[in-house]
């Protein structure tokens, strides 16, 4: 049942329901001396939070973030680092309506049917919300990534039909609208189509794409712990995902040989490749070029529009789900797929250390 | 450095080199009382094995399995189950002109910087041949599964640009075929279609789908081990994929909130939906509906072709491997893809069953 | 680096130093449908405060727990339990002069040299402190275990030379008086040599004894998860442990077969037996007898008298540590003997339901 | 259920019972690089074979390793190492009158309980033979343990009454006898006294105890997986080990804190230390002195003398075990209690190089 941990030796797990007393996470295996305090965690944090315009919901959450233990004297000390975010602004009152029934889309059916019963406030642990919590955690992977040179670019790069161009791609476009998006034309776009989706009252789904740039060359394991492998998990640990991509992705398949093969450059022995359609991995192993992941996302299943289900003894119910809904989650999932693949590759790195005898003898010597 | 073993509780660990003594799989966490014998792993180990036409290499591989421990008097004893595969007709001499250099789509170069060196006979670990012991373990989750009523439907979706019509689907066809396409217009396509691709001395990519019928709700957990993200991690670690879908996929992200969600049907609650888009899972949670994933692979890297690449000093090098390639790799992974989706369910049955404490002291009454 | 993780299916993760925010545990792969609040939790933790005689320390904590998640109209949810306990009355100034020297037989030197530096307050996360979240952790196994009958009986079984009379053991005893000891008149003498012990700025080690009544016949898995080896690690995880031991323990050394083997009695196969050597646990499984685990604590190495040490120059220092101590931790330590003890037994429970395919069959059946 | 598999990262997994094809091991997560051979792991396995006098049974065992997959040019490869020992010279025949009754001491009646049926055949899975698969992956370890340059004193403490005096402890006696005791006078002793237990057809119980020298000071974590509890849980699950002592072991339970503590000397800070009742741990984290363990093993349960049990059905049953038997199992041990420690030391050295970020950043920057 567990299953609120994730990674190996760099590990986080996460608590707390939509609106409970809040949620948190306990950072363990970090190593020490890696600068932290409550201000850097964040601005991890307000990357997700909810905006003003047509992407996002009003709830009002600060998301402030406390960090409760492991970090003395304004660095980590190798010791779990709890940090808890207190749930503001829950309304439990307005969920009662759910409690018998089985919103489509989402986790009540499966919930009830696993547990025998489930907490209706707001989708509980299957909540959005959670994923707080992985930022959180992810900020310290970030700053320990940071240190070592790992850089990450990550947007949207689809909102229903409306995708970035490669042609207009600008990095400090990201931040400068709510839609997260490279392209400022696809942006507008977007905001446009979302606020028709807000007036139809419905949702769409769209596409996120995380880039890490500098990952040293030989992160991951052959067979099960393949670097891509663990982020094919991590990434599908989100909620809502669908697709998880590497590189060429699903176009992969449509390619021979001779088109997806990257050809090595002369030069520093194997770095230099004339493309990435690999996206930064061959047989499970960092490559040294940039480690390229998109993650699909559907629709949010919150839609206001009323719904034909069913309640707990099968009967028809009409369903109209109260509140403002986000038309997307993808803007805000930006900085969950970026956490969950730093998580990802703070845990290889480390992992990593123990792979040649010679230099474990080395890393003793000294 | 691991990254051998598979699962939590129902865990395989294979080993082997393509050109070592064999390969082999141990399974642990085994239930007890399992039918099992070599005959029976054998049938699933036939599947993979390399046919005769358009589709695979001509390698000649028995690929008999030996069980050497882990079965008494014909079933399953809890102990662990260890099987063998020798390796035969390998032949290391021809090898040895690629041990200096990087074939390009190869795990090669990452080899040789994660571990210092290499095995460069065949692509040691990292070749094909370890899914066999894939195979043979998710042999014995596949009888498990069977006891519970779960049965799979397994196949080639595309090869290159050839894929099939869902208005010609016949379960029937997909082993008459060597495509293993459940399309046999399809087949024929892509039968022409290799042996051009085999003509040019070229590879091509393609798309393998495994549905699995009659899963039980309440399988795989909320947060990291959601059912869809162990089984991403499952499929990835497979070489050679690039993506993974669950239902709809990359669709998904297209679609508004009012297509993509399933409606529950009246009658026993929960359990009939008009539709399945999510694919099987809710929330990380098996919602009684078919399972259906969609892996993508990459072409295979080796290709008769010559390509340009570097040698360990990163001095330019022309490459034409040699012997013959299979020109696509998707139908023999339509029995790794089904193994690996099989311990991964496997393994979710059997923690699921802790979830309710009620549940488990009745377990514990009887 | 981790390590802050017991348990593979019901799980906690402890967090917190002595002198930060609090201290704290997550408990995750709990059932759903235990019943639980802060009331109960709160009676454990107050099993292992400090009380006000010869055997604890006047350090005044509440240590009043506060329960954030996994809990919903009074029964745990099945998602993860945080649980938080704040640190009151704290002097970090008391212990500036302790940054610049090392503590003999405590882990100041061995935390400088694994981590750079230290939290050097209190013992940081090697205080004492961090088993009150193991209790509150151990609390809900041990709601858990209640519901399958499973009972313990857990005591000081000696302090220093003072060793409990088995034909004075009276379970009724344990609780009323601070020793925790079955045998009146060992506490007794036990509160007079710890006196003794405070006048001469001293401590004393001694043993703790659990008893687990009505544990089922299975639980524990052959070879390395051995329900032996996993209490093995459970006990020695606590500080100051420096000897477990099972049944007879370093007695059964000296036996003989003869003597050591428990004989079977007719009746109800197996589970009855004339003696109990084996202390509940035949290959590393549970056999229906009494689970019987004793540890063996060193004596607190924070003693008021004056001893030689060095500092981190490895200079000669005399060192008085301040403050009032302990003169023995055993009493505080039965609670958390028991804890674990509960935790190990709760997971051990929840792995073993899927030793029989059939068993599993006919779980999914219902 | 699993439980085959020890270490997190230095990772072993065991297979095969008594009686069936042969036994094995696959070492996961072993770093590049390490010299090996069979001849080199043959060494460590005749250590634990049995010999001709008075120590062990007559079963004749070549326990030929064979290394099927792992190593390559001598050295390994960084992928799963794969050993198999054939079984030789078994006579199934021979434990029929066994299959419905249960031996006392044995884990006969638990294997039927948890499993619903066994092989009964020479204790399956519980086999003494299972330890020489540990033996076998503890060669791995002990090679690499021999490249970072530490080294093991393993011996017989005790066995039954005959306890060796230190005051005659000569390390170059342990291999010159069969008891593999330090101590030659007691070594004689010990072989009437068994000689006198052989006649009684009785077996007796000892103590083994394993010192590594030369650990790097910061292995092992805080909290749970403190290198003793880790320790703790590798001895305790090894068959027949009653008790665990590391250091001062019980002893610590009656010495005061002026005695136990162990006083740092001037000098390089913290590595020297006057004494060593801590046995090399603090905290849970090596400190730099000698590694102590003591293991307590309880006599054989296999004796030839009658004993009363009860079949399947209850029933009493006399029951005289066929064979000869071992009067003592700890001479072979010491290999077995060896291995398992050296295997939880490379887990440790390998989890403790990612305790420091600096030392990370170090790492990758070559």
């Amino acid at each position: 049942m567990a299953g609120s941990t994730f990674g190996s030796i760099f590990r986080i797990t996460t608590w707390g329901e939509s609106h409970g007393a809040g949620i948190g996470v306990v950072v363990d295996g970090c190593p020490a001396g890696i600068p932290l305090n409550e201000e850097i965690v964040q601005i991890y944090l307000d990357r997700r939070k909810p905006g003003q315009g047509n992407f996002t919901t009003s709830r009002k959450e600060s998301d402030q973030v406390h960090i409760l233990s492991g970090v003395f004297e304004g660095k980590t000390s190798g010791t779990p680092i709890s940090m808890v975010i207190r749930n503001e602004n829950q309304r439990s009152g307005d969920y009662s309506y759910l409690a018998d029934c089985y919103r489509p889309g989402h986790a009540d059916f499966t919930y009830d049917m696993k547990y025998g019963f489930r907490d209706y406030r707001g989708g509980g642990r299957s909540s959005g919300r959670e994923t707080a919590a992985r930022v959180a955690g992810g900020a310290v992977a970030m700053e320990f990534l940071k240190m070592l040179g790992i850089s990450f670019t990550s947007y949207v790069h689809s909102i229903g039909p409306i995708v970035c161009d490669p042609a207009h791609f600008d990095k400090e476009e990201i931040f400068k609208n709510e839609a997260r998006m490279p392209d400022p034309l696809a942006a507008e776009k977007a905001s446009a189509y979302l606020a028709e989706m807000k007036a139809r009252m419905d949702s769409v789904g769209g596409t996120v794409r995380c880039i890490a740039h500098h990952v040293p060359v030989g992160l991951g394991d052959p067979v099960f712990d393949k670097l891509d492998a663990n982020l094919g998990k991590a990434i599908f640990s989100i909620g809502g995902v669908k697709a998880v991509e590497i590189g060429e992705g699903i176009h992969a398949a449509e390619l021979t040989g001779s088109q997806n093969n990257d050809p090595f450059i002369p030069g520093e022995a194997g770095t230099a490749k004339a493309t990435n359609h690999a996206g930064g991995v061959l047989g499970g192993i960092s490559n040294g070029s940039d480690l390229v992941i998109t993650a699909s996302f559907k629709p949010a299943p919150s839609i206001g529009q009323e719904q034909m289900t069913v309640n707990q003894a099968g009967e028809p119910v009409t369903l109209a789900i109260h509140g403002r809904h986000d038309p997307t989650i993808v803007s805000r999932a930006v900085a969950v797929v970026e956490a969950m693949t730093a998580l990802t590759i703070a845990d290889a790195l480390l992992l990593n250390m123990s792979a040649q005898a010679e230099k474990v003898k080395e890393f003793y010597k000294r």
